[in-house]
């Protein structure tokens, strides 16, 4: 079976997880004048993601993205070249003008991703950030036109790579969204 | 451990699936002039589920689902006690006024599952339907409630039934839904 490519931070075998991790410098692909974001902390829930929005390397099928809180973001340099991208989604992705990557994310809205921020960690400067976790909105990636008939073959090759591959997010977030959702509507106790 | 109420089908041990089952007629629990309810045809994708809009016998965490083509639905008793529970749901969920059972709810608007109607299996008066294959929308039960320091509990015990969680539908189905969304949008040949 020829393989597929999910992601280069996944095909190539994780690099490892440095439990010391404590942020770093998000740098876009621009040879010239890059935009450099700096996260102050740590990043968390980083898992590969199959849905249309997520800005993928060219020629792979996933993102790889995690979350760090919004307020340890700063952007350092040449922030004048980001826009967002669809100021109507949950997600207000940042996006390089000239090259095209995600730099970061901020979720503002009232939802239970309040304060966070999505991040692509392949894009720090530094290693030793967590390896991705599991595998998040796999269906979807027939949405931009990967073949259903290898839908099968790429759910086997995440699970071989370590990555269990869910069509939403994986349980412990759908749960801690569900009960963010129930406290809100007061059929559980805030 | 306590067993959790899942579904007195599911919890009771699955009848036997009836390869030659053809349909039957959907009787309510009211004890006089029930709504009675003919589906001329099998039932698809029967599972178990866990959204908050599914009619869930008193007492049990989850629905037990199934689809049919619309046009195989006929309402043949006390259809006038029928009401829609809500009419801007996806599912045009078809309940007696009286003894709250939804009979059946079809998908009316442009979906991928334009044309089918859900059904609830158990109430068919007839048995040798298909047994639950799946639980989907499992994360969706806090939202009614449930107790989230359970969940591992519940996907534990759906396991144990033969029912596979998952926080949204099944991979197959949710295969299904990206293919039909990527031909409307032309990324994939109709
Ligand atoms: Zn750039
Ligand atoms: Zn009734």
């Amino acid at each position: 079976m020829t393989s597929i490519a999910i992601h280069p931070a996944v095909d190539s075998g994780f690099r490892a997880t440095d439990a010391a991790f404590a942020g770093g410098t998000l740098v876009c692909k621009c040879a010239s004048n890059p935009v450099k974001v700096r996260i102050k902390s740590d990043i968390a829930h980083n898992h590969a993601c199959g849905c249309t929005k997520c800005w993928k390397p060219e020629g792979f099928v996933f993102s790889v993205v995690a979350v760090a809180p919004t307020e340890s973001i700063e952007v350092q340099e040449n922030g004048d070249k980001l826009a967002v991208v669809d100021s109507t989604a949950l997600i207000q992705r940042h996006a390089c003008k000239e090259c095209g990557v995600h730099m970061y994310g901020p979720v503002v809205r009232e939802h239970p991703f309040q304060g966070l921020s999505f991040v692509h960690p392949e894009r720090f400067q530094e290693s030793g950030w967590a390896k991705p976790g599991f595998a998040a909105f796999v269906s979807s990636i027939i949405e931009s036109g990967f073949d259903p008939a290898k839908m099968d073959a790429v759910r086997a090759q995440l699970k071989t790579s370590g990555l269990e591959p869910y069509d939403c997010l994986n349980p412990g977030l759908m749960d801690y969204i569900a009960t963010w959702m129930a406290k809100k509507s007061g059929v559980l106790a805030a």
